[in-house]
């Protein structure tokens, strides 16, 4: 059995952002790896019925006072960005081709994205804003630029998320592990619990 | 400032089941007590614009599986109601009629009604059903009949789910403690942080 947690999420995903923080550390305690998956919530919510929580009236404010909650008690920083939701393309992008070539410092980049966006509120929409945040890692603004531009890479990211919502995800962040499905930053402590158990 | 711990639910959501097991017991551990008001949830989602997980193609199934793994995780019995979701107005109705008279009765009827519907998988829908829960528990039959048909105990399970409304509740379970709204059974930890912590 594949032993790699896959984690599928969306830069523009405010949950995302805070699983993003906590899952290598879940996984690397209990001997796994983790498979970062950036995708579009756009198309999957469209196959799938879902929409953001931030488009209902009740549902859209709390969700925001409930991110701030979550960073605090969580000891992330954390600035709430306007607008959004934001358009998180060129980010998932810069993702896919950096990680071809290096992983660890995608999962740097993905890292310093998030923070931009959630911790400083700071926009990552444009290929500018996201060449900005990779020079800082010594990614060559120059090839990243083509890189984004690459066919190949802008079709990694439709294959990844129609896979995506061919597994089942209907939302963001979504895990699975050994196969099975968990949805959402709440619940990452049952797939501590799994991951200690070795199941149910 | 009221020390009291509003839990908002309705009988027909499983991660109220959930969290019906659990609240008093945080409640407890810090000092507070817990006051339970069933509500229908159809009047609410009517009102948010929101909708039952299970009304969802994908989110459906992956809910009825999240819900045999909470119960797992949580060790209780778990049975999935066919047909689901249920009516619960006779549920809720019951309960308002005998927390009048006696709140842990009232509580102890609730903890019955739910391991009945998502811990045996049987009906709780008509009023013979919610009878034959609330007579083992000694409530008088006849006298709970004429409770749950008395004008102003219809009118409370209205009012009180107005009002859950009025205060920005858009699903169950909801929580409010020292003013401040918890949505979900995934957010009792916080709950329980907050009242640790008297606060963020």
């Amino acid at each position: 059995m594949n032993k790699t947690i896959d984690f599928y999420f969306d830069f523009s995903s405010p949950y995302s952002y805070f699983a993003a923080n906590k899952i290598d550390a879940i996984a690397d305690a209990n001997g796994r790896s983790v498979n970062w998956k950036p995708i579009l919530l756009g198309p999957v919510f469209k196959a799938t019925g879902g929409a953001s929580p931030i488009s209902f009236p009740q549902k859209g404010p709390y969700s925001v006072h409930d991110c701030a909650r979550m960073a605090r008690f969580m000891d992330l920083s954390w600035k709430m960005p306007d607008p959004f939701p934001i358009f998180s393309v060129a980010a998932a992008r810069a993702f896919y081709w950096v990680n071809d070539k290096d992983p660890d410092q995608a999962r740097l980049l993905a890292k310093s994205l998030f923070h931009r966006l959630f911790g400083e509120g700071q926009d990552i929409t444009s290929e500018e804003a996201v060449g900005d945040v990779a020079s800082a890692l010594h990614v060559d603004r120059d090839e990243l630029r083509a890189g984004m531009a690459d066919p190949e890479i802008k079709q990694r990211l439709k294959d990844e998320t129609a896979q995506a919502i061919e597994r089942g995800v209907f939302g963001a962040p979504y895990f699975f592990v050994d196969g099975e499905g968990f949805w959402g930053s709440d619940r990452m402590w049952m797939v501590k619990k799994w991951l200690q158990r070795g199941g149910w």
